[in-house]
């Protein structure tokens, strides 16, 4: 048997008895795991630098590489961020609804793990241990396949986790890690129906397609995110610039970062430099429709391609427009929906906007950059749903469950 | 273009505006197709007719024709279908959840449509009707594709629903059906990422597996159905012979039904012929394990290959188990996750049943039957979902709503 196979069935027999688990259980399991994180550092660098070495070897960016490289206090972070996963509630358990039906039966519905999820992402450690500690809290085992540029450092993470996990009421073998990194073995993943319960893909556009092209069993899909912030005409324009450059280049190489403004032509007529001016200070490259280009001399030209492209870059497309309906008609033609935003001190438009607008997040005078479990509260994330069924947005634990209906009587029987 | 695709994204248009549609107005729009269904009957059965005529020709049995076949009562039910959706709550716009963040920014979790719904199926013209109205109910727009024994009465029906809507606020683009009854129709809807949200198969086990091995698409999986009854050895003997031949026999060909029964030792000893004489009393044939057939002399034997079937039919599986555990394993090892039931008056085994089973809908005391929406009292039913993502168990109207969060705020950026 292949050791994608062998192991998936590894991990459903451990996630079987896993409903029953405490709060309590799993905590404990999710603190020996910090703690042999620390305890074990030396081990999990040493490791490390084995990646690190390939890496250069290969001629991996410096960017990538240091996305790779784990140190003393990134372990630290590591460790602390399962035991904030510790501290938020368990879903668990949790009870949805319950109704009595005029036979007698008591119905109750609440939630239950998923059951084996499969995680395939790329190459940063850290996922590996936020991914284990967010399926082991909500009571699911985990399937994990990172990327082959990590291979060395998620073995021995994984080992010094399985190794914690051993000495607790957790199943050991709730945690499992590929370790063939040949794309077959992603493959074989995708195709584990009766195996795994939901495969959820982190990581750049081309793995995330080739997960949701391929996979048999359900996905969640997270990722790509061309954002909008439209500035209406009744917009405060401080407020616009602020939130325009805090959306395109307070981190521009994530998924809700925008990538193209939208302006209404009235506003445009006398503050459109307040917004493009605050944008060329912040570093970011200009293209523009024709009208912005009268307006704005030195921005470059945008393209019909551009409106389509997720830039993850100081680059953006600026594009001037007549009304909310043309702008609703350009997000909704270019829009991933992820995170749109609309700036407007008018109320109807904001509203009118919120509704209409098809997005996980819509945002009236607040920057897309806020799409995020953390600063949704939610305390932990596992990744951002692009999709419309299970998930949609941010998703916290609740997101890695299911649900189950039990039904107790005595002795209905249907007529 | 194909007609798959033209008609995937006429409805894709039609759904962009149908989150501002009332409530009111979506229940115009269903009593409009309910009475224009009545209206318009003479010419929906001369259509049926003309399938009738060409299931008779084909040799199509005399069962799949009563399912095809419409008459005025018929029609007058599958009426008063829509009428009974247009009774039910809308759960678009419910607010789910709301929260402030420190920031000053507020928070609102809203249910909205899906958007586009896939609905694939068999040969029943009723779920024509009630798959439309279930999704326009939502504020989805739907794309049709029914069986093609059943062409001629779905397409004068759509035409008559399309003609009922074109007088209302309802878009009638939200309403399409594909007439091509090739099965590449249905390969091309499985690949329409970006024009369909989300594919429901409704009917047999190689429709659903086609469904669920070749879409890129999202689906919801409703289906199959090995459903067992375990009888611990405390159970009340009259209560488990009646919640056992209700759960085989009152209606043997849909998912609920039971196809084994599970026997603690110890009560088989004293009353298992109380259990098997009330099977047989209901024409139930009986497959039992060697311990079964030494107590029941008339049973056949049962495969290994029997307990993995869905028979469907009135034939049973018995076996004679040691243990709530066993028993327990049995279920893990041939369920699918369906309707599961534990007779016992032990509430501690009760409990351990309720929280052990992984399924969908796990029974104490009452009979599986029970698994289905209207019996649930969601007074609809688009399917009853066998997966754990999105929805779980009978899907009532709240399936067919998505989430959306809308963030409302005074010039919040992210720090």
């Amino acid at each position: 048997m292949s050791e994608v196979r062998s192991k998936a069935q590894l991990a459903k027999g451990a996630a079987s008895g896993m409903n029953r688990l405490t709060t309590a259980q799993k905590n404990e399991a999710l603190l020996a795991m910090a703690d042999a994180l620390l305890t074990e550092q030396a081990s999990i660098m040493e490791a490390n630098a084995r990646d690190l070495q390939r890496g250069r070897e290969n001629g991996t960016s410096e960017s990538l590489l240091d996305r790779l490289a784990l140190n003393s206090s990134r372990i630290e972070a590591i460790a602390e961020g399962l035991r904030q996963i510790v501290e938020l509630p368990d879903p668990v358990g949790d009870l949805l609804e319950t109704f009595d039906r005029p036979n007698g039966m008591h119905i109750e519905k609440r939630r239950v793990p998923l059951g084996v999820i499969g995680m395939i992402y790329e190459a940063r450690p850290n996922v590996t241990v936020d991914a284990a500690g967010l399926c082991l809290k909500t009571g699911n085992a985990v399937v994990l396949r990172g990327g082959s540029a990590a291979l060395d450092s998620n073995r021995r993470i994984v080992e010094v986790l399985r190794e914690a996990i051993s000495h607790t009421a957790m199943p050991v073998e709730a945690l499992q890690m590929i370790e063939d990194s040949r794309r077959s073995s992603v493959d074989e993943m995708l195709k584990l129906n009766g195996l795994l319960d939901v495969v959820i893909p982190r990581g750049g556009a081309s793995l995330i397609q080739n997960v949701v092209q391929n996979a048999t069993v359900p996905v969640i899909e997270t990722g790509a995110g061309i954002c909008h912030t439209f500035v209406d005409e009744s917009a405060n324009a401080e407020m616009a610039a602020r939130i325009a450059v805090n959306a395109k280049a307070q981190r521009p190489s994530v998924c809700n970062s925008m990538e193209t403004l939208l302006v209404h032509s009235s506003f445009a007529s006398h503050s459109l430099s307040v917004l493009t001016d605050a944008l060329k200070a912040a570093n970011v490259e200009l293209r523009g429709c024709e009208r912005t280009r009268k307006l704005i001399a030195d921005a470059n030209a945008v393209t019909e391609q551009d409106y389509a492209t997720e830039y993850n870059d100081y680059i953006l497309n600026v594009r001037i427009v007549d009304s909310l309906d043309e702008a609703l008609a350009h997000i909704a033609r270019y829009g991933t929906m992820h995170s749109e935003c609309i700036v407007t001190e008018n109320t109807d438009n904001a509203e009118r906007f919120l509704v209409d607008i098809d997005a996980a997040a819509v945002y009236h005078n607040v920057s897309t950059r806020f799409t995020d479990g953390f600063e949704f509260g939610f305390g932990a994330e596992i990744g951002i749903s692009t999709q419309k069924l299970h998930a949609r947005g941010p998703m916290g634990l609740p997101a890695l469950t299911s649900t189950k209906y039990t039904i107790r009587g005595n002795g209905q029987v249907r007529g």
